[in-house]
Formats: C-alpha cells, sequence, structure tokens
C-alpha cells in the first residue's frame, strides 16, 4: 500500500486538491491519501517534509496559486526552492502544481485551468508511483498540465537518433 | 504545553510582535511565548534557529517590514530562504509575516496593515498547532492576511472536483 | 563497468534522451544506460538522485527543454541548482542539457539543436568518465554544443600564460 | 570570555574593520577580536566559517563594499546567501555590514557612510552577545544604520496591540 | 606541501588555468598544483569538490568566462552558488575567476582581462595559502583584478576608525 500526500493552501481561491483526490480515486486503488492544508505557498515545503516523515508518504503533490504581484513571484520561486529541498534530502518526488492567477483571464478560465492541472499532475503522480514505464513512452512528447500538449516538434530534421 | 517563539526586528516601523502576542493570548492557552528581536530581517532565520534550539519553540512567528529599495527586496529574498532553511532543518513551522514599506501609501494605512497581518497570521500559527482541521476547512477558499479575503473564484466552471 | 543515467521529461518537445543514447552507443563500451523520464526539468534534479542511488550510476545526463515564458526561466534556474546539490552531495557530475524553445526560430530548426546539443553533451559525458584529458586538451577552447565553437579569442595579446 | 570575529575585505575602499573594532572597543570589554582579511565579499562567507570554526567566535561581523554593476549586486546576493548558510549551520549570528558603491553620491559621503554604518552595526553585534534585551525594547522602532533612524510610524492608527 | 586546485572550462575562450599555473610558479614554492577541465561553469563545483576530495587541495582556483546572454547570467548565478556550496562543505576557499564575455569589447581586450585577472587572483590564492597578513594589510584599500584597482577612497571625512 502507497501513501500519497496532498498539500495545499488557503490562500489558493480553488480547492485543488479536491480535483486531485477526485482524479486519484478514479485512476485506481493501492494508495492511501493524507491531507495537509497550510495558509501559503511558503508553507508548503515543511507540510510535504511533515507528511514524508509524520505519515510515510511515498510522494506528495503540492498544489498553490501565487498571486501575480512580484512579491508573489518571490514566493513562488522560494517555495519551489524548498519544495526542491525536501525532495532531495527524502529522494522522493514532489509533484508541484502552481497555477498563477495571471495564468488566465476571468476567474471561470482561472478555476477551470487549476482542476483541469491538478487532475492531469495527479495522473502524472500516479504513473511515477505506479507506471513508470508510462512516462518514458511519453518522453519528449511535449505533453502539458492543464493546457493543450504542445506536441512533438515538426519538421524535417531528420534525426537518428530521435524517434520523429 | 506548546512553545510558541516571536522574532521580530528593530528595523521595522511598527511593533508587530505586540501585536501577534496580544491577539495570541486572546485565542486561547496552553502555550507560552518566546521573544527574540534582531537588527533586521537578514538577522531573523538565525534568530527562528535559536528559538527553536535553546527554547524548544514548536512554531515560530519570523515579523518584517522591508524597506522599498531593490536591495531591500533582496534581502527579503534571501531572509525567505534562510527560513525556509530553518523550517526544514527543524520540520517546524516559520509563519513568515512580512509587510513590505510600499504596501500602504501613508504611514497610518501601514501600521493598520502591520497590526492586522501580524494578528491574521498569529491566528493561523495558533491553528497550525492546535486546531489543523480549520486550515483544511478553509482550503481554496482565498483567504488573506491584512488585506480583505479574495474569495474563491466565481464562475459557471462546474467542477465535479472543486467544491463550487 | 560504468553506469550512465539519462533523466528526461514529457514537456520537451523531443527526444533528446534518443540523441544521446545513440550516441554514446557510439562513442564506445564499457557502460551500461538508465533512463528515468518525469513530467518536467523541476522533477529532474530527484530523478537524477535516484539514478545515482538506486542504479549507482556514475554520472548523469539530464535533458530538458525550458518553455520561453518568464515562469519557464525561473523553473529552469530551480532545476538547475537542485541539479546541482545532487552533484555536490553525490560527488558525480550530472551534464545539464537543456535547451530553451525560444533559441530557435522554427520547430526544425529547434529539433536539429535539441539533436545535435544532446549528442555533443553526451560525447562530453562519456569524455569525464573515460578520457578526461582529453578535456584538459580543450581547455580555453571556446566549445559549444549544439552551435559551432566560439573558438579560442584572436589578437596579438601576447600572454606568456595563454597558449595563443 | 566572548570572541568577535571581523571579516572584511580588499576590494573595499574603506577600511570598515578599523571603524568597528574602533567603535567595539568603547563599548566595553569581555571580548577578543579575531580579523580575517579576503580579496572580495564571495570570500567574505568561508572566511566567516574559519573565524567560527579556528578562532570559536561568537559572533562574526562580515564587512564588504559591493561595487555599482548589476554583476556586484549578483555577488552581494550570493555572498549573503553564503552568509546566511554559515549562521545557520553554526546557529550563531553574523552581523552583515554591506555598503553599496553607489549608496552615496561622492566618496566623501560614501566613507562617511562606511565608517557611521560600521560602527552602529559594531553596536547591534555588542548588544546581540551581551545586552539582547536592548533590541528588544528598540522592536519596532524603524532604526537604521548609517543613515538617520525612520522612527516609528506616525499616524491615528490606534492598534491596542501596538505601543503607538 | 600544500596543493592548489585549478579548474577551468573547454566554455572559455582563452587559457585562464595556463596564466593562473605561470603565476603561480613565479611566486615560490611550496606547493603542488592538480588541474580538472570541465565543460562549462556549471561544472566547475563538483570539479572543485573533487580536487578537495581527491587531490587533497587546501585551495583551489575555479576559472569561468560565461557568455553574454541572459540565460549565461543565470548559469553564472547557479556556478557562484555551487562553488560557495563547496567552500562552506569544506571550510576551504575557492577564488573564483570570472571573466564575463561582455566585460571588453574586442578579443583581444578580452584576452589580455583574463589573462591578468587570472594572474592576479592567483596572487591572492597564494597570500591566502601562505600570506594571511598581506590581505589585512590591504584590506579596504579598492584593490581590483584584471582592471587598475580603485584604491582607497578620497575626502576629508575624518574619521577616527579609518586609516585614511
Amino acid at each position: 500500500m502507497k501513501a500519497i500526500g496532498i498539500a495545499d493552501t488557503t490562500f489558493a481561491r480553488y480547492d485543488m486538491a479536491a480535483s486531485a483526490i477526485d482524479e486519484l480515486s478514479s485512476l485506481g486503488t493501492g494508495f492511501v491519501i493524507s491531507r495537509y492544508t497550510v495558509p501559503g505557498i511558503k508553507d508548503l515545503p515543511v507540510a510535504c517534509k511533515i507528511l514524508f516523515e509524520r505519515d510515510h508518504c511515498d510522494l506528495v503533490i503540492a498544489l498553490g496559486m501565487p498571486g501575480p504581484k512580484p512579491v508573489d513571484k518571490t514566493s513562488a520561486h522560494i517555495a519551489s526552492s524548498g519544495l526542491m529541498q525536501v525532495q532531495l534530502e527524502k529522494s522522493r518526488h514532489i509533484i508541484e502544481v502552481f497555477v498563477h492567477e495571471d495564468e488566465a483571464q476571468d476567474e471561470d478560465t482561472l478555476a477551470r485551468l487549476m482542476d483541469r492541472r491538478a487532475r492531469e499532475h495527479a495522473r502524472n503522480a500516479f504513473n511515477l508511483l505506479f507506471y513508470q514505464q508510462r512516462l518514458t513512452r511519453d518522453a519528449g512528447q511535449g505533453l502539458r498540465q492543464g493546457f493543450p500538449d504542445a506536441g512533438p516538434l515538426q519538421g524535417d530534421h531528420g534525426s537518428t537518433g530521435g524517434r520523429h
């Protein structure tokens, strides 16, 4: 039985954790979920660390919505650096699911983006834990989360090494 | 009995620690407070570490007021990175309460913002220590500290995963 | 027998790992290859760490394609910092092969750049493991990967220390 | 008997260490001073670490003068991050006294600023070691080093928590 | 007998290591030199670490030439941060000798700058190892490497603490 941690915030304007949990439940079994909510994204790294240490999680999904101001961008940088440190200390993945508030023009679109990105990264998390080979199958395929996939590059580049 | 640390600076132009302590006292009992004042925000991380190690704090509230110049923004970045490092080493929360001097137009508004943010983050700290489930109840609700809450996103996004 | 790790992403729009593996195979023998694919570049550092720890790799090649937006540049910075941390913890090289999506004007040129840079860095990795002295022979020669070499500086600078 | 370290550079254009040492001597007794001079600010962190480890310093004052160019600002950032790391490893304060060369318009003003900031931070260092309560007395008072104090915020903000 | 490490790159367009080695040889005896060449500046930190661990170096000189593009500036930042980490782990100096490609207008001037900076920093390294007191003698004297010294500040600032 695997344990998946979900860390999220009260600052975000959409309950991405609910989306991620709903998606995970639809993907399969063989795991339990632990959730830890903090005020803002800079509180996420230590929450992830506690999820690894206290709840013995095998992987954590960290969900956040950085605001649009320069100070918010700095906070996102510091939060991401902290998530990196925790991953490297534990040798386990934290899937960072950040949606910047200025990625969408209106609230409805932003909510849909947050829901979709949380779900698609939940699938990535699930595959990292249970079906690692699916990711290698999709290597270099230009996959995106929350937006349409970019897809592999087009053109007559004729590499012998690439699969194109 | 829990121990809450309060780290603050002589650089700040408002005694946010007094606000935080006053608010904590109004919220309940079951904790003692240790205070450590340093010159500026870059001195806060080691102060927090000393509060964890010397005074066995379970959580620290770090209060600071970064100035408006680019060099102050850099100092804030370095201070935040240091606070992150201490949290991750101790697996304990530091609630960073920074009010940038340029967040308000006049001194009176700035003082009210500093007072209010310190109080609202004191409540977050209290909940993290004693009522973790209150934070999960408010996940994705767009809460803010010092300013009015942004609230959850509006619109007809109809996610099955979100609570909207 | 040496072990070379290959970490790559599903975000990239070209299968650089295939190029690197093809090139390594053409250079010689005496090594095995382990591959680990993750969603995006911020997932690469922990993948590299797992390649060192689980698969006992002697060196890892980390392949990624940062997007063109500011948020992508920040991700690249955080990913690179993480790759640095892993190298320093393990005292082993990670050859970072990043091609920024905005380094080329069209998809065909970008694909050729990604293929060529992956191959030329695969050669660097091979030399670091097996023929370290080849790198010292080329010190200060203005070598580039994916673009034509810049070459050593021209001019009548007449240093007694330089080889020019 | 306490030990105070002084780390400084040959890059700076004013002997701030002499100012700091002169000021410390005027403040009291009960300490010895160790000095370590390096070429530039990026060499300061390891100098501080050596002062802690070799000379058993209880606190270090790190003095530097970052130049005005973007590359100098980056160096200052890296130096500050290193000073942070050393403090957190040792759980001891490093008082960073940096005067940016572009903080003053002419050489005379710059020299006075460097002298004054070094002296005022020497007093902070002395208080951190011997009179911690003096800092808490001045919490939120808008103190500055090298420039006139900003002072506490003015206005009718009427907080019950602040002292204003 | 001391050991001095020299780490350099194939990316640089001038053989700064040759300049540094030539200069060191002219300064005295009592040391051996180990050299380690890597592809680019982001590979330097782990090279320095290997020079400390495998070759037991007492100090390392890290030579690099960051390119002129924003991505090169980011690489320089990450490389410098890595060099900082290695120094702090080993409590030993790494003298970073970076010449940015855009510091000079033409190739001849750039080559002379690279030669001169490498030589002047080789002298700093030599003094740090053997004649530490020479650096303290020059504290606050505005020394530069590769360019003319800025010198101490001029003016009637009349500090009692400064030596001016």
